[in-house]
């Protein structure tokens, strides 16, 4: 039987999703957990990578089982026992067996968070102490929306066949004392939105124009983006299934 | 010259707000970090201790300086640079000479942070699994207004002359799975807030009738009071001056 799982997890201990040798990763600890639970060996699929430090306030997973689970609702209650602080399941529950966390997802969506004044409570965030013209970061973050080649905010050497995602959003909104970035699309590059959030932070600084900024999209080129910003401000915040494979239960 | 500083810290690294020898502190981090920037030692008053892993979202403290300070806004920057990300300073002014962080406080406000589902992005909370009635606590919450002795909550052995405080407000307050409590008083004893919420709980999971908790109360007991809840939820969250002290410049 096949299952999906929603959860989020706070990615500040871990490197990144993805199973490894010889580090802590969030798959390999969620795996441990649910064949533990479950007593046979549980491999997960998940909608997609995130990178060391990155957090995912929505997550989605698919996973096999030899038998049937008897009690979905058991196996959340357990899990989030059984599981440290930083990762917390939403639901299990059951799909057909051809459904796919990573290939049937449709659409998603991350934010990045960055707060303008020291604040002790919140540690998934960009603390950014120059002053940022939001008004201009907005106007160059509209221009994405107008092209579909991303390759200067890809990664070097990194595995994709196209660098092209069809973005449908993408602005900073301010709330209080915290910049909040949205950005949508079909999918994402490896590094991309950390590498977009550093060269909008550019634009607010006033080192580039929003001009500027759509010669660096336009380019295709690397080398003419600004360094990522930190990961501990990067959130999946969303993943979008069709209703046909998937109903969302969380939130 | 005497001046009082606006902050907020988040205790969870820190042995409470007090020096001491061989642990590390709120108030030895503050003062190594004042004396280095104003070249001289300098000593804090805090508007009151706080315990080992309690925070404070709003906190004020007062020292002296030989000399006059040039520039209170370069000293509020230096501090936010120098000091460690769970330290923020809003705001340094001078006031009189005998203005007092601790004396001259006339109510103080603390409150309380239950998570009733598990949340990987807050740690600052005690994440509380099994159902809890609300109602109840808020009938128990509002009978400690009839009360001014609160023996029943305060720490064996502790050194106050009186245990009479004058609470104003004690309240819960659902916001989606999140649970606050409020309580404002003139004074607090050790340990107070920390007892009351425990007991309270204890309330809402049925333990205890609001009846059995006013019985608690009455008693004078500290023998019948339930443990204490976790520090990591107890945040101080405001302290009040009369305007010709000082007046606030944070929020």
């Amino acid at each position: 039987m096949r299952y999906f799982a929603e959860l989020r997890y706070n990615g500040e201990s871990y490197c990144g999703w993805q199973r490894q040798n010889d580090a802590p990763t969030v798959q390999q600890t969620i795996e441990k957990a649910l064949s533990t639970l479950l007593r046979e060996d549980i491999t997960t699929v998940g909608a997609g990578r995130t990178d060391t430090g990155v957090n995912a306030a929505y997550y989605v997973l698919h996973f096999d089982t030899t038998e049937p689970l008897p009690d979905c609702n058991w196996l959340v209650s357990k899990l989030n026992a059984l599981l440290p602080p930083d990762i917390a399941f939403f639901s299990v529950q059951a799909v057909s067996d051809e459904a796919h966390a990573r290939f049937d997802a449709v659409e998603r969506e991350y934010r990045y968070r960055i707060e303008l004044h020291k604040n002790p409570f919140v540690r998934s965030s960009w603390y950014y102490h120059a002053p940022l013209d939001v008004e201009q970061m907005n106007r160059a973050a509209a221009l994405l929306l107008n092209y579909e080649d991303f390759t200067s905010f890809a990664k070097l050497n990194s595995n994709n066949k196209t660098n092209i995602c069809h973005i449908t959003k993408a602005e900073w909104r301010r709330e209080n004392d915290t910049l909040w970035f949205t950005i949508r699309a079909n999918r994402f590059l490896r590094n991309m939105v950390r590498s977009i959030v550093g060269t909008l932070v550019d634009v607010g600084r006033g080192r580039y124009t929003p001009d500027d900024f759509e010669r660096i999209v336009a380019a295709r080129d690397l080398s003419l983006s600004s360094g990522g910003a930190p990961a501990q401000g990067l959130f999946l915040w969303d993943v979008t299934y069709p209703d046909t494979i998937f109903v969302r239960k969380a939130k």
